[in-house]
């Protein structure tokens, strides 16, 4: 049976065998843990560790690479961002197309009477209105934090507008770029970061259990370290190091996973950033021009390549999306990711909560022809 | 030349080949995110999680695999554990013998005023007295979390006695277990143990960015979870789940590396843990022995393999330590590891701060021949 791999808004997939080998090669040839130790190994295991620093910064446009930070995943970095730098009394404006990852901590911080917090409507293709966003902020307003793109409806947010709206008033900014990070131009110092949240695992073609973080010098100075122990630095001292990257790295790190992160970031390089974005987004224009054509499929998000990633999603009428996501994968081998996403809100805010959607996500490794097969398939399962 | 590692207390290496070939297999042949999709591939990729947790499980004779977390690492598994479970106005015992990735958390947790604390201090051989532990209980106790051996001096903690302390106080009890899983028999129900963290990557042969730790239920009803975000379950709720181990494990895991630990684990079992732990002991017994003929060195720890794990912790007269450590590497190829090895209590406590020492950790990959070579080595480097 053929396989179509159109769940790249979960994880990239396959990555590219450049990744495959820096990890290997880390495994077989190096395998001492980094820079805590002066033998000879030790120290190239630690010039990995640099080296993708390195790689992230130059990428994101980070003044200096001890400003990125390495964590386990980028919901760990939100957390860092969230349970890190907000305080009791902190107000926080974010949207109602928020991943869990962002949902989650924000609500369980109110719970307990922490902070307050403002979700602002977006409308039902999930568009956020930078003019809500001005009018939410309060006197006690200290962070904004938004996604840069719905992993739901593909949706783009006004970042820029929203990046100027929090410089006015002097707030932090926190961006998840998890849906755009590797496919969209993204500059740290252009829109005034102070939380660059990233995953290594999707666009950026990293393996998983890879992510971090880009911190402004402002932020870094008030986040409290969630985790705190062994740096390899200042070794005399009982409290965490003051500076960066250290105060937000402890422990080891997953370097075989770093590895392959930089290779992954030099494969994005090489292809470059407008190839990869102008391949992805004339699948996704065939794709959502397709299901236009099929009877029943209702298309959620702005329907729009200039307004959305290649994420698409949909419903049909009179069926499941979970069975609809059975049957593309156990009859076509076309692989979709069915119910709500780990974004309950997101899905409240476009008109498909409690069901949930079909989602197709797309990435760089997908053909033309794999999604003229899609269509047919889906033409072939709707209409019979 | 030669290339002989003694750096087994950092992370152990090589990896067996069983383990790489996992890492290798799920990214060339899996590649999905695990078990947040209904399609054939991510359910594989879920059951590789699955099967690693009930490796855990099985190892370490925890219950239910539930109670088995996954973290980046074991600092992160202690920060869980320590920020997690304790509340304003609580007490913990611990000792001088910690490793950072323990004290810190306590130190800042007590300079924030919201905990207090006593470190134990052990013998100048990193010994323990429990009757010490005993004499420190307050009223307002709540925690005794200890290293089971040492990572600088390899010494043992008196583990059943302290484990008997706390079940007759009822106090959390919290073990961390990073020099000695994989090597050493660690029941998690026969020590009543709340939290027992572990690192995946040193004895246990997995990869780096692994680690965990098992927790018991009433431990888990008490613990706040220091992370939140998209678990793949009940995605509608935008709190966390109070559920295990979705209530600790948010964000997209480290799949191709527990899929190696699980290869790890399933290497000890097939050698057997009496056989490596024979090995190792046997290979560091060889070791003191030699090096307590040769002239001017001090051996720290308690130099008997019943009380110590394999691992040595060396000064020698007229030299300093991270010289000798280099010149071990950069003329014999022996991979030492010196300094404070993220422990000064510890090393205050055996009376060797704040220069350090030098460390040899002997592994399962080690061999009698190496450890001849590395007698002749060091013969060779101090008589000189």
């Amino acid at each position: 049976m053929r396989c179509v791999y159109l769940d790249n808004a979960a994880t990239s997939r396959h990555k590219p065998n450049s990744v495959i080998e820096a990890v290997n090669n880390y495994l077989k040839n190096i395998g001492c843990s980094p820079g805590r130790g002066g033998y000879e190994c030790s120290l190239k295991a630690g010039r990995i560790v640099l080296e993708t620093r390195l790689a992230v910064a130059e990428f994101f446009n980070v003044p200096n690479p001890e400003q990125v930070i390495f964590t386990h995943n980028i919901t760990h970095s939100l957390n860092y961002a969230i349970k890190g730098l907000l305080k009791k009394g902190d107000h926080v404006v974010t949207t109602s197309m928020e991943h869990n990852s962002v949902v989650r901590p924000l609500r369980s911080l109110e719970k307990r009477g922490i902070i307050g917090v403002d979700f602002i409507s977006c409308d039902d293709t999930g568009m956020l209105n930078p003019e809500d966003v001005s009018r939410a902020i309060r006197d006690d307003t200290r962070m904004i934090v938004i996604t840069h793109a719905s992993n739901v409806a593909g949706t783009l947010m006004p970042v820029r507008e929203v990046a100027q709206i929090a410089q006015k008033h002097n707030l932090f900014f926190v961006l998840d770029t998890a849906q755009t990070a590797g496919v969209y131009d993204i500059d740290f110092q252009e829109l005034n970061l102070d939380v660059l949240a990233f995953t290594g695992h999707k666009s950026l073609m990293g393996p998983p259990g890879t992510g971090g973080f880009a911190i402004s010098k402002r932020a870094a100075r008030e986040m409290v370290p969630l985790i705190e122990g062994g740096t390899g630095s200042i070794s005399d001292r009982e409290y965490q190091p003051d500076f960066l990257p250290d105060r937000f790295e402890s422990g080891t790190m997953n370097t075989p996973g770093l590895a392959g992160l930089k290779a992954g970031i030099d494969f994005i390089k090489e292809v470059g950033l407008n190839e990869i974005r102008g391949h992805e987004l004339a699948l996704a224009k065939k794709l959502i021009e397709g299901l236009e054509q099929i009877k029943g499929v209702r298309i959620y998000g702005p329907r729009n390549i200039n307004l959305q990633t290649p994420t698409i999603s949909i419903t049909v009428e009179g069926f499941d999306t979970g069975e609809l996501s059975f049957v593309l994968d156990n009859e076509y081998g076309i692989m979709t990711r069915s119910g709500l996403h780990c974004a309950p809100l997101a899905h409240r805010t476009i008109g498909s909560f409690p069901e949930g959607t079909l989602r197709f996500s797309i990435g760089y490794f997908n053909t033309e022809e794999e999604i003229d097969y899609t269509l047919e398939c889906m033409e072939r399962i709707v209409g019979r």
